[in-house]
């Protein structure tokens, strides 16, 4: 079953050329990891809110996300910033 | 600019089922808006997490997001959840 993975980011002003330096080091490994659909970085329109960046990704299923956790070097955690990561299934679509 | 909204959601394993009717009621009137791209709702694979779930939909503009607001009936406004939705603006793709 496919799952979509949302990580909520919590970024400085201070941190945010290195945690999109980071991001992309990460993305660009786990694009390489069997089972994974897509990725995609928002970033927040007003910055004021307590998420400024929220990644939202596809994988074919939980397992091959975790196996891809194992796998790749997460760059991110090297950076002073606040990550919430979490799965999620499709509930509804309109 | 096409912008995503983020609606992050709290909510109790009693409310679970008022709040889905609910979002259904929202959603329905939100697809008639214009501008409405599309909308999906997303519910946590392990439920303990802070947000058991995640609207991620698709707007032609913030304008016309904040319109449909004004415009609709929000019908989780009226059952005992907490939502923290925030527009966001696509960063990257892989």
């Amino acid at each position: 079953m496919a799952v979509t993975l949302v990580n909520l980011f919590c970024v400085s002003d201070e941190m945010e050329s290195k945690f999109i330096e980071s991001w992309h080091k990460t993305a660009e490994q786990m694009e390489q990891q069997p089972g994974f659909i897509d990725s995609t970085l928002h970033r927040n329109l007003e910055w004021d809110k307590t998420y400024q960046y929220i990644n939202v990704a596809h994988w074919e299923s939980s397992d091959a996300f975790r196996e891809a956790q194992q796998a790749v070097d997460i760059c991110e955690k090297k950076v002073d910033i606040e990550a919430h990561p979490a799965l999620y299934t499709v509930e509804a679509v309109y």
